[in-house]
């Protein structure tokens, strides 16, 4: 299968990286592809510029969004929350229309300093944004609760954990379920309802900055437990 | 030990039935007294009225807000979240002040429909406005990310599940840890750090509200899980 994936960030690459991997055809998209593959510096987080993961994973085309969009059969978006819906510009609504789009991000804003705010939440959602300004693709909320490496090696955090699913259109969740499984190594996808049900997902974003400060880790997540009965 | 737990519904019983039951002195606080004890007809959520639960309960005693924070040498307010700052002004600061307060409430608004939304979240909490507004007491939060019945019976969730304190007091929150281990039972206690790590569990309710959708049973809780090393 086809896969564009929107955002060369650690996200991004771990997104790209695994589905290459496991044998997709991948095409990362950025917002100009001259700059990125120039850039020089770590991120703010201390991982290596875009250059040369892509040096270590040449099977892994390079392009705009707009052609990294037109490529995927499949669309992930792995941005910064508050750069999602310019990027999604970027990539056009035709070469978006009628694929499903999944949305990993969380619309973190450090303008306030540490801790951070979300700059959408509570009576709305990124992932109701993107669907709103992109009524023809199949948006699917998923991955936003954990870190990029769990994301796509959930054995990292050992036993049973969960990751969770959320949109309008039951067989694009069903097919981003498979990829979870299949590709991405997850056991258990808890379906949550419609896309408004990403709402709680991502404010769970707030609870996991407590957790990573408590844990002096960003290898970990959560189990649903529940009554028997 | 003399409690005082203010709020005559559902989580209010909960919390005085236990305390009770585990042998401590308990006042519950309510507005006014003669009403809540005419009141005849089963809450919005079919649970009986109060006076049926005090007629179980006789050890525990009831007053105003006032008189029940007098009382208590640690107060629990079991308030829904949008009456919280109401009813500890009429407890008043003087009943208060160098007391553990113990905020367990959700600051659900349901004036949208449903889903509901929270009244306070993402740039401040609950908990926040309770510690501003009563800056002498030492307002602990937990509690309020599991049903009425979990709170005091975690064992109704079989397994390792986990509970979360968030307050500005390091003994307060020794304290508050003791009361969940000893007197209600939960195993797993983490500490979150400051009061402004309340953000994180009273956002974490929308993520509670999907998974009581999904589930059709309250009667659930969330683990951590993390990678060992």
């Amino acid at each position: 299968m086809k896969y564009g994936v929107l955002g060369t960030g650690i996200v991004g690459q771990s997104i790209a990286g695994k589905l290459a991997q496991v044998g997709h055809e991948v095409m990362v998209g950025t917002r100009d592809v001259a700059q990125t593959l120039q850039r020089d510096n770590a991120d703010a987080m201390g991982n290596p510029p875009f250059k040369v993961w892509h040096q270590q994973h040449p099977q892994v085309k390079l392009g705009t969004f707009a052609e990294a969009a037109a490529f995927g059969e499949i669309i992930f978006v792995g941005i910064s929350g508050g750069r999602t819906l310019d990027a999604l510009e970027g990539a056009g609504a035709n070469n978006l229309d009628d694929k499903i789009l999944i949305d990993i991000g969380n619309a973190l804003d450090f303008s306030r300093g540490f801790p951070p705010t979300l700059s959408v939440c509570n009576t709305d959602s990124l992932a109701e944004q993107i669907q709103r300004a992109f009524p023809q693709a199949k948006v699917v909320k998923t991955l936003n609760t954990v870190t990029a490496y769990v994301m796509v090696n959930p054995g990292m955090v050992p036993g049973d954990h969960d990751i969770f699913v959320s949109g309008n259109d039951a067989r694009a969740k069903a097919k981003v379920t498979e990829i979870l499984k299949n590709d991405f190594g997850w056991k258990s996808v808890i379906d949550l309802g419609d896309i408004t049900t990403a709402r709680g997902v991502e404010m769970m974003m707030m609870q996991w900055i407590n957790l990573m400060g408590t844990l002096k880790t960003p290898l970990f997540n959560i189990k649903v437990v529940r009554a028997q009965g």
